[in-house]
């Protein structure tokens, strides 16, 4: 049998077989992209990977070590659909941070919360459905929409976060068309991809709007404990808790590849996504979910997420520094207060996606801004993320960015539009990180 | 806020804003009962939970202080999204002991493969699709398909699996009613929950028949390595590459703590099974894979599951020889030659379901056999799980089950029909494992 993936991608047997869903799912050509991009000598912005070098890898190996001795049967054994009980209290602890008091019986934990936005997808959407979502919005959870056939309605945003004009029309508009809105999906706090944090009083608003126009909130928060500033922000969610499912992760306070993350939802919600959540995995890895307990315990994870912050505050000024001292005088971005992202914004006529391949050529990657648009929209953007690279390898990174674009500026200047891709890496040879993912 | 599920439950105000396929997401009222059943004092026949006690902790503990040490800062970050490449070549050699040869490039790691099924049904199942079971069926898997909105029409098995005629006889009867069948779904090994074993001769002609009849196989194969007379049989996937998706686990091998489980396709279903990873988690739990890739490197695995077997053929024998001294003779069950489960038919007119509750007071707990139709066949049927308790134990639930057989039948002679269930626990009071889905 062959397995060359050649000759299994040129036929497809089952081509006609497949759900209409899995029609939506196709590799994003980008994707190829990371087979060359996850080579040492390419400076990755696209990815956003956690920079966990910082942890103390001895201090939770000890926490394992503790998980085996005194509840191995326990941590090796399947567990409750909902999530350990012990850390669906702590996380209720560390919702406090950001003004929730939630009760542990309304939390669920899941496999990371790119499983949660499945999950409450699947719980509420129907093919054709609308969710309502900012322009731009997280590349990983447009995915998830499309892969439950819901359409995506962009409302746009400024510096401020969501415009609460562009959620009254959208969802004014979205009813006039007769379309049915299950939720907003939001990213209030240091947005991927845009770096912008929505304001104090635009919460208040948008959580008015919502409340007025009956349209539950699915706010998602991996980023909220990593504002460079201030202290956190309080959630949506502890303002409104019969309207809004709030959703957050260890992912970048602590570790991804233990792959906990967890909901909170109204307690009828809650039943439909432990439910949801025993058909799809029977339980969240229990060894995952007492380790990250465990680490919570032994550990002062706050002054942990302290250093972590000042690490990506440190990469955000080499970023932006770099970003002013190298950078065309046509480009424009902004200066997140915190998380993994700066969203840039190309010279008129530039096409990110089209440059790609000669920034990778140039050895520096970055996720152009098309993804994060489910209409095609934001080519002219890029996707730059400092959370990875040391602060030096950034400067390096944007330095070759610069060089790239002043080429294609001045390819532009003589040419005209910018010149087609090259062919690309088949995305079956990458087997690293989905990085341009997260 | 009031958070007690009585109120929650009695008002659920998001009831006409769920997906259509929430509606078939309904908590099982048998469920309540583990609430119940997972006391001490009751012996509980109806979980499939490993018995993991036989496991060396100490040496699994050694195996993640080596995963920390060696490969800390890997096990922590975001893995590929198809799995670590080092345990999908270890996940062959683990299935070459069914005389399977596969490539590591057409294996795709699931969180346990509970959701190696529901990832399969993503990428094939459209809503009114038909999937072809054996009747019984693993309940976790029609919970699947019934999330999909897939539907189940049965086939018959015997003491050697699946009946062929059977399998032909539903393939037609579906394509004369104009339905798109999916996938044969089978379990051919020690079968949940009717603990048969699909004969060699018996594999050769179902995969001719889907051969024929062009009909996918999903080979769900988690018991295989458990047999307790002979070497594991040759899996169908050894003999069909291109018709059939292998599903295997460590969660009965090794410990399902970590949720680890595999599928192993064609390559473009592969490909598909990758994205739909990618959209449920972006990526299964990097430490969890590690753990699991260290203990097969470092520990003698294929003596823990000898020894494995040595332990649950003690308590296959301890179950049968109980319900042959204990049982009404006009109970039946077969011997099953490995798994878990013994499948037991009752004297005629005893309601499995109606009598449960019964049972749980006398402090003995079973899976009534309705749970693995998707029909409402069954009712006269009990699923004994034999994988959990001690052999002693196994004897006392049995004997306490007969006595509450016996007083059914006395019940049933005096007064006709089998008295109604009394109330139940209310489910969301429920923490433990989610036993009766394993």
């Amino acid at each position: 049998m062959d397995h060359s993936p050649a000759r299994s991608t040129r036929l497809d047997s089952y081509v006609d077989r497949y759900a209409a869903r899995t029609a939506g799912m196709t590799a994003s050509e980008i994707r190829a992209l990371f087979a060359v991009a996850s080579r040492p000598e390419v400076v990755s912005l696209a990815g956003g990977m956690p920079n966990i070098s910082g942890l103390p890898l001895d201090v939770v190996a000890d926490s394992l070590t503790d998980v085996m001795s005194s509840r191995g049967s326990v941590a090796l054994q399947y567990g409750s659909g909902q999530g350990d009980p012990q850390l669906r209290e702590q996380i209720c602890e560390v919702m406090r941070l950001e003004g929730i008091d939630a009760h542990p019986d309304d939390v669920v934990v899941t496999v990371g919360s790119q499983q949660a936005v499945d999950l409450v997808t699947r719980v509420f959407c129907d093919p054709g459905d609308v969710v309502i979502c900012e322009a731009p919005s997280y590349v990983g959870a447009l995915g998830v929409f499309k892969a439950y056939q819901a359409d995506v309605v962009h409302a746009e945003m400024d510096a401020d976060g969501l415009v609460p004009d562009a959620l009254r029309q959208a969802i004014a508009a979205t009813r006039a068309a007769g379309r049915r809105i299950k939720f907003l999906y939001t990213i209030p706090n240091f947005h991927n991809p845009a770096g912008v944090t929505l304001s104090a009083a635009r919460r208040a608003e948008i959580l008015d709007i919502c409340r007025a126009e009956d349209v539950l909130v699915l706010e998602d928060n991996p980023y909220g404990l990593l504002g460079f500033d201030a202290e956190p922000m309080r959630a949506m969610r502890a303002d409104e808790a019969e309207g809004v499912i709030y959703l957050g992760s260890f992912s970048k306070t602590f570790a991804p590849g233990f792959r906990v993350g967890w909901a909170l939802a109204p307690h009828a919600v809650r039943e439909k996504l432990v439910l949801a959540q025993e058909s799809a995995t029977l339980c969240p890895p229990t060894f995952s979910q007492l380790a990250v307990s465990a680490y919570l315990t032994d550990h002062d994870w706050r002054g942990q997420i302290k250093s972590f912050r000042e690490m990506y505050r440190e990469r955000r000024d080499a970023m932006v520094t770099a970003l002013g001292d190298l950078m065309p005088a046509t480009c424009t971005w902004n200066v997140p207060a915190g998380g993994f992202y700066v969203w840039l914004q190309l010279p008129e006529g530039i096409d990110a996606k089209a440059m790609l391949p000669r920034a990778v050529t140039a050895r520096v990657a970055y996720v152009p801004g098309t993804a994060f648009y489910s209409d095609g929209f934001g080519s002219r953007f890029v996707r730059l993320s400092f959370c990875y690279p040391t602060p030096e390898r950034i400067r390096e990174g944007v330095a070759r960015l610069a060089g790239v674009l002043q080429a294609e500026v001045e390819l532009r200047e003589t040419f005209g539009a910018t010149a087609p891709s090259p062919g690309l890496v088949p995305r079956s040879r990458y087997d690293g990180p989905a990085t341009d993912l997260t």
